[in-house]
């Protein structure tokens, strides 16, 4: 069970570097010129200027066997050497999306948005990891943190990726995202 | 968002007295003699005796549409004043039910096992509301807290709703269950 809980930590510290914060919709988070990831459930201080924020990986609620299957058939895990390009991107939904049921949120995000036949087509060039946050506690400021590493070659298509699910029903559900590019300090 | 976070705290104060408390599959919990639920984030010691569970409310993962309507329009809230006696069931499922995809899971909770169809034949005579800990951290000892509220005339159908739910094919994804049984201490 351990390894599930992390803590995207932007500060003055931290294997990645800042590129670009943007808020796409709703609140900002405050600029930082790095960002750690720390694993497990030690108290993170929260820097003095800075944010950090809590996610834990947990089993997905859309996905069919088949997508499944296909999805693991196709996608690369993290920490792949060329990867030296990543994004953090923040989420959160709004009530009205939560007051779906699940045959309702599964037909928007998969049926009408297509999220994870979007996703299949970027893969295995950018590879992902989802972390839940909203059942963390009664206040957590998102719903998800995503995280995605690419090769710079890829930055492109990672774009063209994030402005077709921008476009999408879904997205009419996000009150608030931002959008951090990293790339690696050592890179 | 106030009002998610629940601790069930058993020790030596509280509402509700405990009458019962049986182990159903796996680990027990330590007989105390009576349970408080404490809303809110704060912290909550655990009773040098006794335990403490957490657990949060959430959307709901298999319902749909139709059984939603159908679930709100016949269930009851909690602490209606006849419903002096209460359960908590504490549930763990396994790494083979949390490994399964969405379709595998919503099929073995309704199709096979008809979940919710169960659950309605009961209604409205036994209130429930459900929990959520898996995703609180790491290491939360059960997946999910149940709480339900019944008269004591309805003792015997509670029973009956546990033994249905506890033969269905669901239920060999439990590891742990423990069944405690409470009563309101002013009644």
């Amino acid at each position: 069970m351990s390894g599930r809980l992390f803590s995207f930590v932007g500060g003055n510290t931290g294997p990645w570097r800042v590129m670009k914060n943007s808020v796409i919709v709703g609140e900002s988070l405050s600029a930082v010129p790095k960002l750690d990831i720390v694993s497990g459930a030690g108290t993170v201080e929260k820097p003095l200027t800075g944010w950090s924020l809590r996610g834990i990986t947990s089993n997905e609620r859309y996905v069919m066997r088949d997508e499944k299957n296909q999805l693991v058939a196709k996608q690369q895990g993290l920490g792949r050497p060329e990867a030296t390009m990543a994004a953090l991107i923040p989420l959160r939904k709004s009530a009205a999306w939560w007051a779906l049921t699940q045959d309702e949120r599964r037909k928007l995000f998969e049926e009408q948005s297509h999220h994870n036949q979007i996703g299949m087509q970027y893969l295995p060039a950018i590879a992902r990891k989802l972390h839940h946050c909203r059942d963390l506690s009664e206040n957590e400021p998102f719903d998800f943190l995503t995280w995605f590493e690419f090769a710079p070659e890829h930055e492109g298509v990672f774009d063209q990726l994030l402005e077709e699910l921008r476009a999408s029903e879904e997205w009419q559900y996000i009150e608030r995202e931002v959008d951090i590019r990293l790339v690696r300090a050592d890179a």
